[in-house]
């Protein structure tokens, strides 16, 4: 038993002597905490074992964690024993979330489960049923999930626990947000950049963040890194990264209930002077559970990590073994004879607004509402369509600095970027706040500020994690990228995406405000970075997620940007992403225009259109603002070429209109999409993405034989922007060559027409190689209809 | 000016007193190499300054980063010293791969660009070539990428160089990775992770690595967190990791030669103790660079990140500028009048077979050929169809064993998952190997060894990187990974197949051993993991990419899966991922079916078809080990209550058989397609991903329009098995309901058939919810034709 101690300095610290009474009835709670989560992996009936425990008692399939529960639910106890000590705000945050048992059982221990879920009630019959319903058909998921009270963390995937605490500290304080790490997870990169958190957190305007890495040794199958390596190397290495390292191991209960207490006492203690503790906790992995099977040592190894005891049904010895475990909790001391927790239990749990499980920032019910700036006060001035440029998101970064002004005081709008912000135009944000710093300030650093509301880190899963732990509580933000590396994070937010339409099911949870991607930097304007830079398929991996929480916007330009990002941070339970370019830009529509344009997702541009009262002969649809550039020149090109032609233009802004509705809550009546498209004429779509998104989207509409997509095709290199549009077939020349050989009228003239076409892609083609630059024409685009 | 010292122990030692005359070629050398590397952003024309700077000489887009050349020239040249000194073998990856130009330089300096690249030769003109073909069109990007000679390393995308580094030093004892890491690099959760490798490493059957941090102090805008740490917690993290740092530092050019040389010198010393050394590198970012721009700093400040002087074109004072820093280098010193390197300054080269510019282990020119067992001798014994069931993946790992033992001498075939192996059931290679593990072994720890050849960290990010630096340079492997976890690698595995493909250009480049994955855990046996495990998108993620390196196999049996694997094993330059589940299914195919089915790719299964010689009513088609249990089982479903259907039965294993070969090298004419496909014939086709990805792959066959498809549809939950395919309706029921609804000549009797399948349907959910379990006539399946 190591004695806790502050191993900063060496020398232990006083700790106040631990009352008896009370760590007894805490290991009451332990116990019970623990026989409730056996109880979920095993039992389907016979809860309070009031009869010798039977085969038809046992679940069939016996699915579960145990290795990890030991360490939650006595963690757990002892944060419930600091709550009630202190009255402190704790939100709890399990990394190890695959024992989510560990969490449902504090939670019905603390009656907050039976709020949750009235047909679980604090009984008999409620137990049976809180036993049931884990991992079973129909029932709740071995791992946390929205439908754990209390929970903001999605216990599958590891990785993100200590990122997901930081951004739910975030503006909170006095709130501690307790975040237990798996020695698994630790090993996660995720994870392993997390521990940069103190060079961002604020100690008196953000809440704390109180890491409890769980070293209990294993994994799956092997050992933990960090438990293996010499104690004094961990303790260097998150000393190092700014935490304070206090430890607690044992297996003895009553001693490291003892040890724990004065830990979390000792951490209370440094909290409140601003430092940041850090619990390393060793203890047995699977403690308190069968300690062999069969003769292999089982407790404290590996072997513990899911269902120790797997074959229970058919093995009479590993049933009694089970039976003996089961008891070994007492369970007829922690349960009265209806089946609730006997006072000396539920004496441990925190008064009713205090309880971990029941925490309102877990359930989205603390939000401050966001105040927004008129779009119209920073709309482009456009008199007429492609008269001027602009960088599109320069405007929006107006838009933000309102936005943040606005909300000043209320502290409930962040922004996250990989180190882009500025380059991403977004930079007058700072007339308003800084970059948040923790770290020394030197001359010549920008506008760094400790305080400062734009959170700067080279690191995608960082900006990631974080944002989706301050949307968690209640936040609003938006997150800023790379289109291609956006990818980085596919994985987070794919898990993000899940938590929302599932939360959506729990009436006790609220909405929370969308996660929002601004991705810029997009797969059209790598020209120098070429084809490791250039990957547009963030947006397919989010609509292959459920529609009901899913959208995906490509505005055209500055004012339309403005109402998008406008409406996406209005919104909320869904994940937007918004893709819209840096440089510099042809604008097309006012700011009344652009409202009209957006609201309807997608639509006819009667200025850029020649067809009039006639049925067009084609009609040229694009989504994106390079392919809108492209899309539009190719109408100049094409009335150049055949003046009579009737061209239809049409613009999409909102991807998720074009699907029946069926596929996506936005998509359109076949009759309004046909009003738009006609059935049997010939569509040359110039998409900004991978064109089989488009296909796919509008698969089931009456035209769909009739859609001819241009997109990115993979091809890229070190090249000019107009090149890079030649290079994927999607620039004006290509767009008009597709839309002239599918109008049957001109098929007499086409080779002639052609032949014109070819001849101008190669006086580009020679300009470019001769001069590294496009010709003038091509940004001086002027033509309006 | 730090001295350079042990740090670790405080007292600084003695180091060799550094040669003058050497350390004066040396920065004769780093001069011209950052002269190259200036003249490649900057300079079209007039190479070696013989004219006064005009705006015509420069190029009218600059584009570059600066900011991290210096310190990768200087890193260079002191390998460089140390390479002559004691004939060592290192590769080079250079992490702040942005500053491409500055290995470019080094590599002309070397010789070796110009071998690779003839065209540019080492002289006035060959100068004037490299440095106009830099970020210009039809050039060379501005990042590390395949056109690097003696680079594995893409350099657009941050926070893999450790990792790649330390897959590239596995099963090479006596090579050093020497592996440049930016400080910004340094925050990404990837790179945080990498700093685990010691755990992993073997000190004498695996190269060394040699970790450079580079702290430049600045990303594109912030500064770098582990910059601004304090000195002494930089250097306690990166010790309690298992490394053991030497700094250099300085601003003075001849100060930081001595420094550098000295620690270089201890590095080799240490690294030939078994030791692993790290040097912490503080140089000024964009050192030797303008020291201010209109009144600012640049030097040493966020500001030299990328272009230090923009305006050189338009601005007069820039020009100057510009002129006055590439004489600072005084090329007259450094070239001779045509143009090539000068005696003192190619001395600091290595010798021909030393450069790291041309490591052969870089190009693939090293690569052990691997010997693979008979698939035949694996081959589980199926007599008929369906009349066993077996872990497929399990047949595979007794495969891999004999691989493992076939190459034991060799040192070319290594394993590697984020702890999953044996789950996966791939632990018969545990007969023949262990999981590789350096830190201390417990007892009861499971085949842990200190050279095995399983690699085993929980971190998809360390799996991928480390298996990428080993497939780089020469060796073979595979990663067994969760499939809907695979997303976590997406952004990573898009950069190697870009690589693959641009590297396939290079003719100087050899084809490297495939990247291969098997995705078990896959999304139909998340029965009781739920949505948050279901997610099979990886396989589109993948054929997003280049047709020409990707391939998508999804073998339904273990003969099939053995006979994939084999072939992905066998195959180099492509990225291979193969889809199969881990859990007892049924079998279908004997060893030789299996070959000819995996061979052809896609085909009929007569014995599961009823359509004899006539032409069928249907073809019931599927992709996957459960779509095409369920679409076996619907065929009998379907033959009970239809006895007179005309059925054909199509396998799918290789998904790029669908696509139209234009789409991708493995498709079918038509003409093969259709005669497995007929036109006008309904297909009902079960597939295990997303739906969408069959119609985007069979989009241009004749028949598209009577494809239908059955796949994942984001619906999940905890349940069983079968329950969960019923939930996305890929079960036997729902596949036999979209049978018969487009089969004409049963309309009139479609509503009485349609109510027995759907309470057959209802029969087994009430079971499932009753019970926990799955009817046992679905895992008894012994229907055969």
């Amino acid at each position: 038993m190591v004695a806790t101690g502050d191993t900063q300095t060496g020398a232990p610290r006083q700790v106040p002597s631990p009352r008896g009474q009370d760590l007894t009835e805490l290991d009451a709670w332990w116990r019970a905490a623990n026989y409730l989560s056996a109880g979920q992996i095993y039992l389907l009936d016979n809860p309070l074992l009031r009869e010798p425990l039977a085969p038809e008692h046992l679940k069939p399939r016996l699915l579960g964690h145990w290795g990890t529960v030991p360490g939650l639910t006595l963690t757990y106890a002892h944060l419930n024993r600091v709550i009630r000590e202190h009255a402190s705000d704790v939100l709890f945050v399990a990394g190890p979330g695959h024992g989510a048992a560990a969490l449902n059982a504090a939670a019905w221990l603390e009656g907050t489960y039976s709020e949750c879920f009235p047909e679980v009630p604090q009984d008999e019959e409620g137990m049976r049923r809180l036993f049931r319903r884990f991992s079973f058909p129909g029932g709740v998921p071995s791992h946390a999930s929205p439908h754990v009270p209390g929970s903001i963390h999605e216990g599958g995937e590891l990785g993100y626990a200590l990122a997901h605490a930081t951004g739910a500290a975030l503006d909170k304080p006095g709130l501690v947000v307790a975040c237990v790490i798996g020695d698994g997870e630790a090993e996660t990169g995720p994870l392993a950049a997390s521990w940069q958190a103190p060079a961002f957190l604020h100690p008196a305007k953000d809440g704390a963040v109180l890491p409890i890495l769980h070293l209990n040794g294993y994994k799956i199958a092997n050992p933990t890194v960090l438990s293996r390596l010499p104690r004094e190397d961990l303790r260097s290495v998150v000393r190092g990264l700014g935490w304070e390292p206090i430890e607690v191991e044992g297996t003895d209960p009553e001693a490291v209930h003892e040890s724990y207490a004065a830990a979390l006492h000792e951490c209370v203690e440094r909290i409140a002077e601003g430092r940041r503790p850090l619990v390393l906790l060793r203890t047995l992995k699977g403690w308190t559970g069968p300690v062999r099977r069969d003769g292999e040592p089982v407790e404290g190894t590996w072997r513990a990590h899911q269902v120790p005891l797997p074959a229970v049904r058919r093995d009479a010895r590993q049933l009694v073994a089970l039976e003996e475990w089961l008891r070994s909790y007492r369970p007829g001391e922690l349960f009265d004879p209806e089946g609730a927790p006997v006072p000396a239990v539920a004496r441990n749990c925190p008064e009713r607004g205090l309880r971990m499980s029941a925490n309102p920032l877990a359930h989205g019910l603390v939000q401050r509402g966001l105040r927004l700036p008129e779009v119209a006060a920073h709309a482009l001035d456009v008199p007429r369509p492609g008269v001027r440029t602009a960088e599109s998101t320069r405007a929006l970064g107006r838009y933000l600095r309102d936005a943040m002004r606005l909300n000043r005081g209320r502290r409930n709008l962040l922004l996250f970027s990989p180190d882009e912000h500025a380059s991403n135009r977004l930079d007058a944000v700072f007339e308003v706040t800084g970059r948040r710093w923790r770290l020394p300030v030197e001359p010549g650093d920008d506008h760094l500020s400790g305080d400062g509301r734009v959170f700067e880190v080279l690191s995608e899963h960082l900006c990631q994690g974080w944002l989706e732990g301050y949307l968690l509580t209640g936040g609003h933000g938006l997150f800023s990228c790379y289109e291609a590396f956006a990818h980085i994070v596919d994985s987070m937010v794919a898990q993000h995406a899940k938590w929302l339409v599932t939360a959506g099911e729990m009436p006790w949870r609220r909405p929370i405000p969308s996660l929002n991607y601004l991705l810029t930097s997009h797969v059209w304007r790598q020209d120098h970075n070429g084809a490791s830079h250039q990957d547009p398929g963030f947006i397919d991996h989010i609509l292959s997620k459920r529609a009901e929480v899913t959208r995906v916007y490509l505005p055209p330009d500055a004012n339309c940007l403005l109402h998008v990002a406008d409406h996406c941070l209005r919104s909320r339970g869904l994940v937007n992403v918004i893709v819209a370019g840096k440089q510099p830009e042809v604008q097309y529509l006012d700011a009344d225009a652009a409202r009209a344009h957006c609201e309807r997702g997608f639509g006819l541009w009667e200025w850029a259109s020649t067809d009039g009262a006639e049925p067009p002969d084609v009609v040229l649809a694009c989504a994106g603002d390079v392919p809108t550039q492209e899309s539009l020149a190719a109408v100049g090109v094409l009335r150049e070429l055949v003046p009579d032609l009737r061209i239809r233009f049409v613009n999409v802004v909102d991807l998720t209109r074009l699907p029946v509705p069926r596929r996506h809550p936005h998509g359109v009546p076949d009759r309004d999409y046909t009003a738009v498209f006609p059935s049997d004429t010939p569509v040359i779509f110039a998409f900004h993405g991978y064109p089989w998104l488009i296909h796919e989207l509008t698969y089931n509409r009456p035209n769909h034989d009739h859609v001819h997509v241009r997109g990115f095709s993979e091809h890229g290199g070190t090249t000019t922007p107009f090149d890079t549009c030649v290079q994927n077939s999607i620039d004006r020349f290509h767009l008009a060559l597709a839309a002239l050989e599918r109008i049957p009228r001109l098929a007499g003239r086409l080779g002639t027409l052609w032949q014109r076409l070819l001849d101008r892609l190669d006086r580009h083609h020679d300009h470019i190689r001769r001069t590294g630059e496009d010709l003038p024409e091509i940004r001086d685009w002027t033509w309006s209809g």
